[in-house]
């Protein structure tokens, strides 16, 4: 996957062909934690839980600690540094309640920690080179009972535990490299993939890395997997994969079509010619300025940048309004006549809705089709409405329509992007907000000036791969 | 409707309104023949019909001779120069000797005409200034029995004879006028307009001119008319009127949608806004090379015109296959992504396929789309078929589907125009033969070289109106 690494591209020919065997077999020895490292995050894991229960059980007599997550199933990667405490508090306190004391635990564990708001706020800190998360739950009986999302990680903990056995670790902590090496590991909103959740679900459901390789290349999604055969809801998603502790929810309602085609795509490739570059992910080098002007030159779109100061939000609420204000861009270009070759959308310090179009130049007057003349109401209307304005071509006759030619608004791009008209497209509100504070119109070469700040992902543009 | 005669179109406004009855009347003056210009053709028509009646029966006792259309039925129009004599044989007489004998007779009474072919052979030619047809058919009791279309005039003639009084007559020859005004007069397939015959009927039907005005501007097409009520057959067209003397016929098959919305416009127009130009066949002055300059300029089209000598065919046969080519290339050219704006098509000594494009330039890339790519056999296909060719860019995935930027063929309209690629997109076959044998393709300013042989069809072309 690495652009630098011309070796691994050499290695797609069959002339030094590796098995799948020799290959998982050097990955895993790279993801598996050794002895240190494992005794390492158990230690501070055991220290923080232990002073986590104190502080919960002063509080609450009736309180108790769990860790969940990756580092408690020991699916964790090698170079992980996530661990996650579970405050469980019984269902027979309030929500303030359970809020305050949480926090109280949370600052108690972590004195250097900040507060979080998911659907709870919680704690999170560092703590001996971890990054530690302190989230107070409800400790219920069953999965249905639950108040908030988070008061199912420990159903999803109990539920993983019972089943993996040392195999299907290794198979999770592949599973997990190989997302990360295509670009699909992560159930946040800027990624849309895998989370951890499902990456074990799916391994334990399929029995190991290879079999899930084997069943994700043949999907025809929608794919639907219940392995508790217990879902009640519909969802209309690529893939489905009901959550064995809660029949009404997919554990996969975030992944898109696309990565469910990556991982289909890469499956195929991994299984056909084994390769250690599926899991190492790509980094590509910057495109150069040269680079950026030959890909110009041959590809002879027209290249227009709209450049402005990203808006101080979280990734998941940046990408989803990156992804809907490009739409809306994209929907106003089109509407108006501008064929969109390609487009992306990136973000640093800056934020680049970048457009590859067809067109550089629309004609001065666009085709605007009235009626049928039999509908004879809405027809004379439409006659009578153009028939003395001089600045229409028309009306004339195409068929059984009226037909006028009037000036059009905008004869190239750039006038629209400049125009107030950008705001009506259907932006996302802090996209919108950050537009009205200015931003720039770059065509052309002059998309040049984004290589300092978005060389990488201009090469991923420019040089594109599944 | 003339352009040179401002006056006319300042007549729009209500100011200087006239009353559809003074408008008419001055119309049937003008289109009514005089009494002398009557008699002469009344003289010309009997003695050509006495000729032909003893050249007949010196050949076929049994034969007899008729005058129809309308001249017989009094329904010409003043100028016309117009007569129709049928020479009708027994049915017990075969088709050859009917051809033969009707050839004879047709030469006799006119010893300069030639022969043209419809089903059958018959002599046309001019006498004391008329054009005369001289026609051969059967003589039959019922117009279901008939062996050619020719065999139908008798009945057509009967028919209307039997129904058309004095004011009917006047509302013919307003028809007439008024469809020959808006340019949807005759059945030719340049025009694709209303024949005499279905102008006839549709009066009588309606009852006089004003009605079928007041007929047609409501019509919804299909417009299904049959007064005989018999009906049987079923037509794909917007107007239908059923042949009173042949039940599987439709008089108005030829009538395109465009132009029966063109009558129903200026139904309305007439009824509202009574005017002598709605009866003036429009005859714009020709373009000029200043005005022709201010309209590419204004428009911003890519404008190109392919010029070839017209191929030597019947109108009948040049028109169908002129619009079939603009088809075609229309087709070729949108099917490679260039957006046509308007396109036409003329014909004198050279025949022009005439197109505004949207664009001048396309990228050199085109995307090309692949399968999706859980349609595992093909989508391995295409990945294979494009993963190592360092041509295109890609694959990469969109959404769920394989996509590929391939290198353009033409990335400009006149490329594909001046490839051999033209003669691929289904051309009339005179057409294909002509731009085999050459033809040139102009750009922008240099459609001014077109000025000379098509100035007036070019006005029309850029002022356009129903």
């Amino acid at each position: 996957m690495s652009d630098e690494d011309g070796a691994t591209d050499d290695g797609m020919e069959s002339s030094d062909a590796e098995t799948f065997e020799a290959v998982t077999r050097q990955v895993l020895e790279r993801v598996t934690p050794a002895g240190t490292e494992r005794a390492r995050l158990e230690a501070v894991a055991d220290e923080l839980s232990a002073r986590a229960e104190q502080a919960a059980t002063q509080r609450c007599p009736d309180a108790d600690v769990m860790q969940v997550g990756s580092s408690a199933r020991d699916t964790w990667i090698s170079g992980d540094r996530d661990i996650d405490v579970f405050v469980r508090f019984p269902p027979s306190i309030d929500r303030d309640r359970l809020e305050t004391y949480g926090l109280e635990v949370g600052h108690a564990v972590l004195p250097a920690g900040h507060e979080e708001y998911a659907e709870h706020p919680y704690v999170k800190g560092t703590h001996d080179g971890f990054d530690v998360d302190l989230v107070p739950c409800y400790r219920l009986a069953d999965a249905t009972d639950i108040r908030s999302a988070v008061d199912r990680t420990p159903f999803h903990n109990r539920y993983l535990e019972a089943r993996l056995d040392d195999d299907l670790v290794d198979g999770v902590r592949l599973a997990k490299q190989f997302l990360k090496g295509i670009g699909v590991y992560g159930s946040d909103l800027r990624t849309e993939g895998f989370s951890g959740y499902l990456t074990e679900l799916l391994v334990v459901t399929y029995g190991g890395f290879e079999s899930l390789l084997e069943a994700a290349a043949d999907w025809q999604p929608p794919v639907e997997l219940d392995p508790e055969d217990h879902g009640q809801a519909t969802f209309d998603d690529p893939l489905i994969f009901i959550d064995p502790t809660d029949p009404e929810r997919n554990v996969a309602a975030v992944c898109s079509a696309e990565n469910v085609a990556r991982l289909q795509h890469y499956a195929r490739r991994l299984l056909e010619d084994p390769h250690l570059e599926y899991f190492e992910p790509d980094d590509p080098a910057p495109l150069t300025p040269a680079e950026l002007e030959a890909h110009l030159e041959r590809r002879s779109t027209t290249t227009i940048a709209l450049r402005f100061d990203a808006p101080d939000i979280v990734d998941d609420q940046l990408y989803p309004q990156l992804q809907k204000s490009l739409g809306g861009i994209v929907n106003g270009l089109e509407s108006r006549g501008f064929e969109v070759f390609r487009v992306d959308a990136f973000a640093r310090e800056s934020a680049i809705i970048f457009l590859e179009l067809s067109v550089s130049r629309l004609p001065a007057v666009v085709r605007h089709q009235g009626p049928p003349v039999h509908v004879r109401t809405h027809a004379e209307g439409f006659y009578r409405a153009y028939a003395d304005d001089d600045g229409v071509d028309g009306p004339f006759l195409d068929g059984d329509r009226y037909v006028v030619e009037r000036p059009r608004e905008f004869t190239t791009a750039s006038e629209f992007l400049e125009s107030e008209a950008i705001f009506e497209v259907g932006l996302g509100s802090h996209i919108e907000t950050a537009l009205e504070d200015g931003y720039e119109v770059q065509h052309g070469r002059e998309v040049r000036e984004l290589l300092e700040e978005f060389g990488s992902p201009l090469r991923r543009y420019f040089e594109p791969k599944p």
